[in-house]
Formats: C-alpha cells, sequence, structure tokens
C-alpha cells in the first residue's frame, strides 16, 4: 500500500489530576478520576447540544504511547499469552486513539467536566461524538 | 493554544458495496452491508486473538467529510435545528473519525468480513479495538 497519512489536530486538552501513565487505572470504570476538557476556541461552536448529564464518546490522541507495537500482554499481565493489540485496549497501537464513554458532570463556557476518565493529565482530545444507543453503542 | 498536528496512518481500508457518500445510510443498523476489512499486512500481527464472532470498533478516517463544518442539522435534516457536529454523528467536523461497532463475521488471512457497517468503499481504517462490555462501551 502506499504511504498515506492524515493531519488529526487536537480540539482541546484534558486536565486531570492523574499526571503519569503509570497511575492510570486501565479503564475509566476501575476507579478513574473525573477530568476537565478544555475545548479549543476556534472549534468550540461545535459543542453545542450537549448538556449536563449526556453520555458522550471522548476520543483522545495517547500521546505517551508506543506506536510500534503489534502484541501485548492484556493489562499489562506478563504471565498472559500475548494478543494482537487490535484485540486489546493497550494504548500502545500504530494510530494510539483512545476511546473514553463519560458522562458530562457540569459544563463551563468551553469547559467540560466528564469524568470517570483513565487518561492522563495534559492529553488531547481529537473528537467528541455522542452516545446513540444505551445498550449497543460504537 | 500552539499548533499541533499529529500524523495518522491508515491501517487498513474498507472494502464495500457501497459506493457513494449518497448511497450510505447514517448509522450501520439502519440497513448498512457487510464489508470485508484488510488489514497492511504489516500491522496484520495485531489481529491475534480477534475471532469470529466478536463485536469490535473499527475507527476509520472518514476521507469524503469536510472538516470545516462546526453546525450540522441532524441526519441531514434540514427542519431540525442546527447542532453542533459534536453533539452529532455527522462525518463532517475537524477531526473526521468514524466509530462502527460491527460483528466479525468471517476472518480470511488479512481480510476480516465485517457488518453491518455504513462506511463507503475505500474508506481507510486507522484502528480497532474490542468491545468491552456488552452494556456500556465507547
Amino acid at each position: 500500500m502506499q504511504e498515506t497519512h492524515y493531519s488529526l489536530s487536537p480540539i482541546g486538552i484534558l486536565h486531570s489530576p492523574l499526571k503519569e501513565r503509570e497511575e492510570a487505572p486501565n479503564q475509566g470504570r476501575e476507579g478513574a478520576p473525573n477530568a476537565w476538557l478544555e475545548v479549543n476556541a476556534q472549534v468550540s461552536a461545535g459543542l453545542e447540544g450537549i448538556a449536563v448529564g449526556d453520555e458522550i464518546i471522548v476520543i483522545t490522541w495517547l500521546h505517551k504511547a508506543g506506536r510500534d507495537t503489534l502484541k501485548t500482554h492484556p493489562r499489562n499481565d506478563e504471565t498472559a499469552p500475548l494478543a494482537g493489540v487490535f484485540a486489546t485496549r493497550s494504548p500502545d497501537r500504530p494510530n494510539p486513539l483512545g476511546l473514553h464513554r463519560v458522562k458530562v458532570l457540569s459544563i463551563t463556557g468551553e469547559r467540560l467536566q466528564v469524568g470517570p476518565i483513565e487518561a492522563i493529565d495534559g492529553t488531547p482530545v481529537v473528537d467528541i461524538k455522542p452516545v446513540l444507543l444505551q445498550s449497543a453503542d460504537a
């Protein structure tokens, strides 16, 4: 295949009490804190219609991840057999996109308080989408 | 904020009977066909552990989308009030990432048959993730 690349620009950034990757739980529901998602002023018109109480999907760029990993021990368990990264949620993968289903807890201008979320402080956000179905979404 | 960009490389491509954006339903569950996801040989080791019957999340790069749209009529309904793109699943958005929860129907080498999926023929795939919970997953 030809060498193609797409350019992703952050639409915002996460402010979280989690400062290091080592502190972060594997998944939001495993004791992660809430965080503030600060949306860039240039794209904040895109937030219209998002309300407190909504469930949304935040897509992040896991900027501390390695991109050369194709096999990993799921959940960092060295005793587990190696699995392909596409069969796991490892942050280390060719395109380190993170998917986080969170609740909107409060909204202040261009900042959404969301959680729980396992991404660390300073993680770039590249998209936000609504959850479509409670039971079988994305 | 500073002008930052991240570079996304396709990990594969979709082969679908849907050839034009106008033919595609809004969501996979709205009558979309199955498609073949052909994974690049360089990253196909990352598929290990994915099995027929699995539910996976395919993340696409919606290459026909416009990136300058911040408000849209949901579901192309001109009578609906304008909403921010982050409150909709519109393909037109600053970073045109598509999220598709699909079932793996068959596997032939580096090709996964998946569906139903509303993305059109030739859509680049940038990530694949497992569904973690049937009821509440990102």
